[in-house]
């Protein structure tokens, strides 16, 4: 399908302001293009010169951050003709083609990197996640992110992380309450630090709160305050306890030591969420290229 | 020391924009601050509460980020006192602290993770470099980066790489000539697109062309027009010859497969230089906490 | 007390990023000085006449904006000292000084306008929101906003309904879910829309459904799938009965109709929260003024 | 007519740099969408279904804000299709059909509530100008505003002003002399402050001068410095009185007390103009919706 | 005397926003340091190294821009010290000390260009005004500029124009009228024109015409609704009979063929204002230069 | 050629990112519209009186800024369409059409100064440029720019100077090394100023060192680290000299004393490079016009 529209490829499902698109594409192509433009390239190619590029999985993945390289193109020249072999979420096997981009040689060289560092990033982290998910099928447990994301980032990697079917944590410490030990001891205890949350907020914020032992977690099921329980670097016979003891009267959350490795007996134990900052912070690079015929 | 400027933390040898820093920090706050700020913290913590924090090394390895890290924290409370235990490119173990941060809990807490991932982040580029850099010890091989960078991040990025003992590749698309094989190919050959290129630029910009075979880089050589040679995907065999042949006319760059297992390798073949695209766009997080008094 | 860092004088059980502060005055600023700032006063008083100006409450009410208020002046000028005699959420009768502000008098008359406009609004918010809060006094009903609000000044009218004891709905489309007949019509009733949102929503989403009968809310009750339910436009009867209905399972919100006079009887039916758009949309400026002596 | 260009619904005869609307709009929904978007929409609507909505004027009055959004909208997908009924400054009586919005049924939804706000404050300001413009029906008084505008919205509200038939004050503190009490004091007198004014200033900018009673305007009368008098607070006969002290050599401003009661009688005083801080920092809200079929 | 704010450097009597100099600063330093700063300070200047630099004026002249040259060198280091021997408007000779600078050789260094771009452009604005004003010396004329200035540097060239004696014509297309011959060709002559004007603006605004000939300057007149006449390409002997024409009922600008030649002619006319857009757009660069001691 | 695509007038041989030519037209239309626009088209003309504007040199010279006129045209209207007659580049004689701009009145006057504000200024230097080439002709001297450019217009002042046939030096301080006299003192001379430098920069950075003599020059030489010498205010004799020395093994660049009447005895020196500052900062406006048919 001709693409006009970056947008059209965002993954469905995945939540994303349709603003971000076109912010993170000034701020990169500004940052690669500096105030001289593509030197080599306007040093090099006739203006006139045509080209044909097709970007192509270099690796097996879930593809993320198609509308990103479209966007990128376009904004170099409106006579650039992109055709989508799929959109942000496809499950690739190495060597297929996502994209067909067309037009003035110098802007498919000009946007050749930003677009590839936009899709290698974003894949990178949506095929991590996959991974991760693959690890839980079949069973009740969700992957989920952190806020430990590339500073800047923030809305893009969590938007990877849901195409590759994860679930999104906090997008900022301004859309839920996340109570941490040291919050709870400030405040005053358990108790106290989860009435101040409840007296202070509204009906649209769910309260989450950290826990190290099932003592704690104890506390909490007590007051019936909280929405939401993570529990904090427990291990998988703790974590079983922890399920029988909330019962199904809030959502629990695994934290800590979260790999491909244990995802299948974090999701054994019963827990509904496993949340890992690697997915973002240390995912690696997924291998994208473009092959030009210039 | 106690630092008021956030740049006195700045490593001395590694290139940066001083504006770079603010600009940096005040997007990726805002990105976690939200509309409504720390709704936790507010909820939670009295006005009036202290805090000190200990920033600590959790591995092994290179800091970078620190201006970063204390220009959040100040931009968040201009009672936040900070001493700073080390600079960017400090060489750490596992467990060092390298900053203390005393202040407003609140202040504390709303900063705790944005500094953490500026400091992740980077420290992870400048370990990964430092590791490479080892590697090549003893040799005159300088290991480079390139342009694969996390998109809105290149500026910090080159300057972590930097903080590990890396060169700088080109900081955009327009500080240095880099003539790949489709401007070779549109150009009509090496001779033409090197003359075209040195035809349009002044005498402040480097000419670089990629080559991949030793026919290639003699034709190079023949012109006397270039100032570098990317020695692409070439195995140890190759690049020995190549140097052989370049014999000190150019600066010679191997690219592609070189990592820890190789860099000592090529180090021995007498190429200039080694770059790698990984030390950005690859690096795992480094591992640094904020142990919070609060 | 003198006042150095506007952020001191925010409510301190309000939510608003502290970076707000900075980005609406300098808007406001430019927006009132344009090209050639105040030429007036640069006209007409010598650049060393000092001045000192005292800003007083002209109405009984909740001040809110004092942070703006200070940061609009201190941008002014550095010379500006500014004492302030409460904060944002103080209860004061008509009369009552709030700042004292000293320093260059082109300073002080420069900033005059905009740092009344500010008060003025967020006040006015502010006390029409303590007013509906007043009306539900002794009872557990809570007011709450929508967001209804001036174009760009969502997050200060939301921090400003805070300051009057309001509750906070959504600060945007992106942290919460929210269905309305539109999404419930689209995605085929009750049951499936719940679904899912569910499917696609982590743990950290609260999801409100909005009903406008009985026969709804019985729906959404039996899928137990909603944490929240908005009953639209329903009279006092009708608001009882649904009280009766849920019986403490979902959090129940009273929209349409509420005002002054209906708040008491909308609070006896035992509803959790009242919402309305007038306090952001429609409250009156708070009148307030700046008595200088020059 | 289908409305392609956003502009082209401006009131022809009302000042607005085309500029501000792109501006307002791209700050209002970042606002409103925040990092993830519209999460009820994406999470409930399936990326296909189409929608239609009409916005119905819910009271009679002057529609304003029709251009912010239209580019609101289409802002949102290029699929949108946007009829108009009417344009800026058209009267409406209450059920009248202005915008017919057509396409992605999630495009309309995230647009709603940010077009609503702009035309629910822009028209309710437009409304109640144009209330006190039929007050002074018939006679030669002209309604003008002030520069008591929402912080960040001061072009759209004069603007709003124009097109409820009302006129415009100075836009900011740049664009014409306004001499106040301050003023005179610190410069000495009425004579030496407009003799400064005049001094300073060049041929292009007005010089309007406010006076408290009558002695004060022989004074400025006498020095034939002034274009125009603002008459603070001055009673019926007062008023009546100045227009014959002035005789036609200065424009006459009447401020503070106009009302809706009071302006027959102010026009009947004979000044040229009456103006109004309450035109632009209390008007309510006009009440407009977005009837949906989706 | 030392500085520590920029806009106390400010020429009293010149209109500027002081909001200007920041942003003009972050622009201009962005501009020259780029992603990686100033790499030949960083790479052979120790960090800790003094300098101590003067700025001195290489020509006589009017000093305009030291506001921005200290804000340039405090925005890239708290560590420098500034004294002021004079500052905008000040009338210098050849070799006159300006400012002197202490701090980091690499700040100074680094700012050196910037700040001497910003003096030298304005100054020579300034200077070359001031000759202007000088050939006026003894007559009412006074010497204008027009909106002919460098994109992006209008408020800062026009505020450079008073510095130098001048005074400033519109600052934009919206804070004055000025009715040229196409306005005229389109309402249908000179009346319509005029009276569509007055029809539609507030009595905050002038109202100026161009006029080529005395026919038109007639028509004018018998009007009554203009403040101000342009007087087009017009030689001496007609602008001579125009000031009698109008006989002081309205101001008189002068305008083409405004030269140091033709001033005191001009003058002698009684013409009120000459205009000249040379004064901004063909200024030659005014010589000053950084006398460094590292 | 009918022009849609601002990009496609740019000179194919100059360097620009092509994101400065919309950067640079919304800060200078923004600058001149302000916030009630062009309040007398607005007053004056109906919205639909159709314009017809030729763009004509009023001077020989070569045209720059194209791209911008029409991207401030196009900005304001989507109904405007422009021919062009030429591009940047393009050497035109005193009467030439340049481009031929159709459509809304308003518009078409709106757009007239700030459309001629760019050419005019970028014409003026891409003209004066030429001339100084033109002085060089059948010589192997290169003209080239310098820093000394108006704040903010750096790039586009070094495109035009590009587009008059010169080349150009550093873009900023962050895309080449320039060692000047005060980083030889502090780093103590020029063999260590230059080792540190090499040590510390990557392969694609030049390095220039200025020299004041010949002692130096041979200095320089003797450490074969240096890929341009500066030579700086040398006479004749000393250039002509300083040729022989260097004998080819650094290029030479000879600043100070480089105007219109010394190029052709520069160029007859041997010297590779002459800078000239005047090219940017004092280059006259270019005449040109806009003749509108209303």
């Amino acid at each position: 399908m001709p693409v006009t529209n970056p947008a059209s490829l965002l993954n469905p499902d995945a939540f994303l302001s349709p603003l971000a698109i076109e912010e993170a594409v000034q701020r990169a192509l500004d940052e690669d293009l500096g105030r001289a433009g593509d030197i080599t390239s306007i040093a090099t190619i006739p203006e006139a010169a045509p080209a044909r590029a097709i970007m192509v999985a270099r690796q097996a993945g879930v593809i993320a951050g198609l509308p990103l390289a479209v966007a990128t193109f376009r904004k170099l020249s409106p006579e650039i003709r992109i055709e989508a072999h799929c959109r942000d979420g496809a499950i690739v096997a190495a060597g297929v083609k996502v994209l067909t981009i067309s037009g003035p040689a110098r802007a498919v060289l000009a946007g050749e990197r930003t677009a590839l560092n936009f899709v290698g990033r974003l894949s990178g982290i949506a095929t991590l996640t996959s991974d991760y998910v693959r690890h839980a099928a079949g069973t009740r447990l969700r992957i989920c992110c952190t806020r430990k994301t590339t500073p800047g980032l923030r809305a893009l990697e969590k938007y990877a992380v849901r195409c590759g079917g994860g679930f999104n944590h906090r997008f900022g410490l301004d859309d839920a309450i996340l109570i941490k030990d040291n919050h709870i001891a400030v405040a005053g205890g358990i108790r106290p630090v989860l009435q101040r949350a409840r007296a202070h907020i509204g009906h649209l914020v769910k309260v989450e709160i950290e826990v190290d032992d099932l003592t704690q977690l104890r506390e909490v099921l007590d007051t019936g305050l909280a929405d939401v329980v993570l529990l904090d670097n427990m291990d998988i016979a703790t974590l079983t306890e922890a399920v029988k003891l909330a019962d199904g009267r809030v959502v629990l959350e695994a934290s800590g030591g979260v790999t491909q490795n244990s995802i299948a007996k974090i999701a054994a134990t019963g827990v509904d969420y496993a949340s890992s900052g690697a997915l973002t912070h240390s995912a690696p690079n997924f291998d994208v290229a473009l092959d030009i015929e210039a």
